[in-house]
């Protein structure tokens, strides 16, 4: 039989990159990589694949990385685990392990709405056969109605807009767009520009039914309005895919994820689990965390290689940091909203700036650059960031959330050295994230 | 007798940063900011005035942040402190003060190459009216050479360059341009852009003489070539101002700069000092330190402003940030050089990656970035990195510098939850920061 020291079910972000973190911990050990797919797409991108990108062809993982780090592939469906002698089941034969990764990633969650089996109806799915499916019928369809507003959901349906000719409507059940990872005024501002690019929102209604015979005609809503649909396209976010790990007998956690300690062992100790199906907790108090993000995943990647044979790292637990782009408008954001602090039980001064990015406010690619940030009043440590800009909003949401990591204060973050240059940044005296610690530091004191 | 709680004498970088940070610790306080400048040009803008921005008045430090801190402004010259008394005199009469900041700045340095004060040799002085005059020179000159090959003189030349229809020529005393801020590959790459956008570059040569009668006509140069010349422009650093300082009696430090503490504190315990005119102590060691900086000028006030009246903070010492930008080709640092730690004598694990800045790379915006980190190899601990890229490369180099300051080691970095998003940052999986401290952590294990 065939049989590796290391093998990792999953080849998305998290396998691929456990497998890389694997190699470079263990230079000596065989590893393999199993995943169904024969070529696997860039998760991130798959908006794109609707617009600027093109094509799902275009959106691809390469696999030099693979060979590159001396990884076997076996292109396969992991149909079993026999953990007692460590086997794994593929529709390509057995394959033995001594440490198994499982990083089966997640699912489009298909809500139970009346109506969301209807032919015409689309989760965003993986898969580049079901992404060329749907760009073919996205092609004929003229009212499409994306049922989420989170910040796939803003993405596909902007990225369909650039197709031309279409309705596209936006039903959002919260009061905003992207009301999970931002506050109210930075979602107000992307659901302008949502607006303006001629996107309807529908914000704060609940999806009733999915409506139509043999193929959906409208999407009925709980406050009584009724919108035209010739096609659905869900965006209400993942759950984990853990068929094989439940059937293998490894613990579940609380949120329906792989159970994982800190290190992303599961019950079983030659096996681990990380990304999208792994069990999450919180950086932020240590609760369990429902969030599925890129960083995370390859967090978790990087750790669960590394520990294999040895314990070297721990997860801090979740911060959540991502950033999303709709035309010249970039988000991004890391750790805590102050609305989701203050939910949380936090006391927090929140401080708040708006400025140019380069200095003087003339000088090319220049734009207003909005900065908020989130401290615990009493110890001064960073919960959180928000960065509403042009293309830097992605690094400057990274800045914030390396300080986050570190649990810097607002004191060690009016004591930084941040490089200013007219033609990249904010001003030397302007530059927003020491000039809000300062803010922070004086509202501390005067309460 | 006008008399204050606080003076600050000089109103750039420094002297503003200073007063705000002042009025942010004492609201209570009275304020004064006394400086010789009508109007106050913003520092790193001042290449941008011949090319890009048009004029000195486009590029000038607002007033209004005085107004709204409540800081009092004297448009004057300071001619002499009474320490004793605690009194400043002016060209506009005598001040009181029970606290006083010092920030006059740096002067540009004109060595005394044969010939440095003929008609038609400039330094790059920051006043409105000797800009508006270095300005009118360069609509008639044609052949200009610019001595010094650092940020100044080559953002300098090229946006003088953009003027057209012009010779223009860098003389670097160094092998490369740069060279004190970035390793050698990274120098070529700007060297590379420079002559391609038309530049002439001359490096490793000495100016030996600048020649002419009335006016400038050539310069000499130590492989005995010559270079026609009807204008020259002096790039090559800045020496700080302490004329005022040295008067009152204050000592002077190392590198001839006002003796500080950590504090900021001068020998006179009313006095504080802060910006290019401050003497510096190196993050790495703690030796004199020569660099000038508008990161440094703007931390040192933030302290100086901070301890008038208790001392509430201490300088860790000058990191060295800062990014240049060249056409489409962008560069940060902050901290040592691969070079610039080995001089030093650390033991230092150098490693660099490049790859695209967006995912999948054909995204709109992608460009090949590179970022290189440089660890210490025993403690791992992180001591610079470089980045040449995009429009992010400046942010990118405030991660790196804030991951310095917190003395982050590479298995911080590699621990790292960093957002991504297709049209704005690399992809998850190759995020270059956390990609470079799992490169040095496997190469460190190694050794």
């Amino acid at each position: 039989m065939n049989k590796k020291d290391i093998v990792i079910i999953g080849g998305s972000a998290a396998g691929l990159t456990a497998a890389i973190s694997a190699r470079r911990t263990y230079p000596e050990k065989t590893i393999l990589l199993i995943r169904q797919e024969k070529q696997v797409l860039i998760p991130c991108g798959i908006p794109y694949v609707f617009g600027t990108v093109g094509s799902p062809e275009k959106n691809l993982m390469p696999d030099a990385p693979l060979e590159k780090n001396n990884i076997e592939l076996l292109i396969g469906k992991a149909t079993g685990i026999d953990r007692k002698n460590r086997v794994i089941h593929t529709t390509d034969g057995d394959v033995g392990y001594d440490r198994l990764i499982i990083s089966t990633g997640s699912l489009p969650i298909m809500p139970p709405i009346p109506g969301f089996d209807i032919d015409g109806v689309f989760a965003v799915l993986k898969d580049v056969e079901f992404l060329r499916n749907l760009q073919q019928r996205l092609a004929q369809a003229k009212d499409i109605v994306v049922i989420g507003g989170g910040f796939i959901g803003i993405e596909v349906a902007d990225e369909i807009n650039k197709l031309g000719d279409k309705n596209i409507s936006i039903v959002e059940l919260m009061p905003h767009c992207l009301s999970l990872a931002y506050d109210e005024e930075f979602c107000i501002e992307m659901e302008d520009v949502l607006r303006e690019r001629g996107l309807a929102l529908r914000t704060g209604v609940k999806v009733e039914a999915i409506n139509g015979d043999a193929t959906v005609e409208s999407v009925s809503l709980s406050d009584g309005t009724t919108l035209k649909a010739d096609l659905v396209i869900m965006g209400i976010g993942a759950a984990p895919n853990v068929e094989l790990a439940k059937a293998a007998g490894l613990h579940i956690g609380l949120t329906g994820s792989i159970a994982v300690d800190r290190t992303m062992r599961t019950s079983d100790d030659f096996i681990y689990a990380c990304g999208d199906c792994a069990e999450k907790i919180s950086f932020f108090g240590g609760g369990a965390s429902p969030l599925k993000l890129a960083s995370i995943a390859a967090l978790e990647a990087r750790i669960a290689g590394a520990n294999l044979f040895g314990l070297k790292r721990e997860s801090p637990g979740t911060v959540g940091v991502w950033s999303t782009a709709v035309g010249d408008l970039a988000l991004g954001t890391a750790g805590l909203t102050e609305a989701m602090a203050k939910k949380r039980g936090y006391d927090v001064v929140a401080v708040a700036i708006e400025g140019p990015n380069r200095h003087p406010g003339i000088m090319p690619g220049a734009a207003k650059i909005k900065v908020k940030l989130v401290f615990e009043s009493n110890s001064g440590v960073l919960l959180g960031g928000q960065v509403r800009g042009d293309s830097t909003a992605g690094e400057i949401s990274n800045i914030i959330s390396a300080c986050i990591q570190k649990r810097m204060t607002a004191e060690d973050i009016a004591m930084f050295q941040m490089g200013t240059q007219p033609a990249l940044t904010a001003s030397p005296v302007a530059y927003p994230l020491v000039n809000l610690a300062e803010m922070a530091i004086a509202q501390m004191h005067r309460s």
